[in-house]
């Protein structure tokens, strides 16, 4: 008796994951990490109207969450002054990554990247039989023009750009992607992930009308919003994309207590402001930190900050495996020359005196492999 | 400008979805339900144990989930005997499904159902561009041997059977489906969906070794654990087979807050013998205010009763209105001769009592459509 086969695409596909997470690298080093850094999640936390909001929820939990997100898509459409049929709510920008993935692209398809960009967005492109395309970064920064270029090459029919960038911080002006949207080509879509974008200044954010058929916007409660573990995602985009997910989503697929969490998250307005502003003070200070230590600190318009390490990959890497082995989770890019900054999340004061304190020893210990 | 247009599959797809959710019904009614008895629901509740246990993490839903839902699983492998590596929990079996014919169809393969079975599956396998052939229930039951058959003559890759059956309640012996399995094509795969087999009785589960690799199994924290809003389920199958799925799922799908109810909830054993006792007296009573209204009450394994009007779908479709119109939310097979039915979930007895007042002016509405 065998195994019945896969279908041809999964077949193909290597058994590698996007991220090994924090959880299986604490069970790896048998024992919780002192300082959480890793993963880009805001350790400020949801707001408190969010964890009671939740809390209330949690003994609802027997009825199936609303299958169209109704209040939530309600909400949003009036913060963003577009209408509900604009909006699609899904299980965080990874599931409505692989959602839209799935809806655009065909096997053998040509999919336009950065090298170096997220890579759960190229895990769904390769688990739909797309072909990805990558063009380098410029500057530490996603190259527009570079973009442009490849997706008029190769015919692209998706194009991703994260603005702010994960994992570098970087950003581009609003007016540089409003010039790319007008220069894309035909049957071409703009994925924006503006994951960070609450982190970002006004100027990075670009004003494209929710009726542009050319872009669609995705943004999320796991970063500034703190509910990464809720799993909470919006896209915004022209009502006939939108309505496509339709086909194809898991309709009852939301968790009742995130959309609850989120909703009230959302009215929040204060906390945001908080996190906001304790992000940029935490942003500083792992500035502050990395010159403590030799290591330039990249701007950053999110909720992290990529440190220089003037070396290179295999460098960065040790560093990260010494800093692992200290009890500090932190991560970094996966792409020369980018590979040469680690990636460090904002994070309470607490964590950061630990990477503070931390920091410095690992690095001792790469220079002198014999220090104790 | 134009939308981008869809991959051929989608681009072919209805709008349609599988289920009209309660609180889009709730919105057109104006008013919320007084009895949610549509959606196989279980209105007894999850453990209170698992409540306190998603209230406390909810102020950790900062954090990302575990990629792996690792505690989870080592519970899950512990309780059935199985290695965690015969285990992947996913958001509910809806979206395991959704994975699982991804993972086994590509365009074109034939697929095996009963007719008038779950349609969500349907809609998984239409969207990933499979071609469905029904077999026709036998008896208000799934016809193991019916399926068999249509399987070898369609060449089939997926044999889908829920036992116990939705939406009839009905249920096969555990030896059935062991010698369905036997007599399986090669290169076919029998998932058995599993959803209900907490209600069931011990000789409705079959012997089936988790190292089988011509069958995957689907159970779900959604039924019997009263946790449907959370989104989580587990596939138990062959390690080859549930390693696939890390090739295309979304990894750090499952909400942090999901995964600690089910842990808790998988820990208190006494709930559940409380929910299937509960669930016992409220399917008695719905067979009793069935009767009490000339409508058969069908065998149930499950937590709902399918009750027989004996007249056709038409007639079945303008009770669900009214009672619907009443405020009591119930659901119906979709294919006749199933549609001689309503649905009724097992509820607690306050919204029973709304049931045993609403049933009979519903029906006597049908029956004398003057009636006010």
């Amino acid at each position: 008796m065998k195994t019945p086969r896969f279908a041809p695409i999964p077949a193909a596909l290597p058994a590698t994951v996007p991220f090994t997470g924090p959880e299986t690298l604490q069970r790896r080093l048998g024992r919780p990490f002192a300082a959480r850094l890793g993963a880009n999640e805001n350790g400020f936390g949801p707001s408190p109207r969010a964890v009671e909001a939740m809390r209330a929820e949690a003994g609802l939990v027997w009825q199936y969450g609303d299958s169209v997100s109704f209040d939530l898509v309600q909400a949003l459409a009036g913060r963003l002054g577009v209408t509900p049929g604009h909006i699609q709510v899904g299980e965080g920008i990874d599931g409505l990554l692989g959602l839209l993935v799935r809806l655009m692209i065909a096997p053998g398809d040509a999919v336009v990247t950065s090298d170096g960009a997220y890579p759960t967005f190229n895990y769904h492109v390769a688990g739909f039989g797309g072909v990805l395309h990558k063009a380098p970064y410029r500057d530490d920064a996603e190259d527009p023009q570079a973009l442009l270029d490849l997706a008029w090459r190769t015919g692209a029919r998706l194009v991703y750009l994260a603005n702010p960038d994960n994992p570098m911080g970087s950003w581009l002006a609003g007016g540089a992607i409003e010039e790319m949207v007008a220069m894309l080509p035909e049957d071409c879509l703009l994925i924006l992930d503006e994951a960070y974008a609450e982190f970002a200044p006004a100027e990075a954010v670009p004003q494209i009308s929710a009726d542009d058929p050319r872009v669609i916007r995705m943004r999320t409660f796991s970063k500034a919003y703190g509910m990464a573990g809720a799993r909470v995602g919006y896209a915004i985009g022209h009502p006939e994309l939108i309505a496509g997910f339709d086909r194809i989503r898991n309709h009852f697929g939301m968790c009742r207590i995130s959309q609850a969490g989120a909703l009230a998250a959302l009215g929040d307005e204060d906390w945001l402001a908080h996190i906001r502003t304790s992000t940029a003070a935490a942003r500083d200070r792992i500035g502050r930190i990395g010159a403590e230590n030799g290591l330039r600190a990249l701007p950053s318009a999110t909720n992290f900050v990529a440190l220089d390490t003037a070396r290179d990959g295999a460098f960065a890497r040790q560093l990260v495996a010494a800093l692992e082995t200290e009890g500090v989770f932190v991560r970094m890019p996966g792409v020369a020359p980018l590979d040469r900054c680690i990636r460090i999340s904002c994070a309470p004061a607490p964590e950061l005196d630990v990477l503070a304190e931390t920091l410095p020893r690992a690095l001792a210990r790469l220079r002198h492999p014999s220090h104790p």
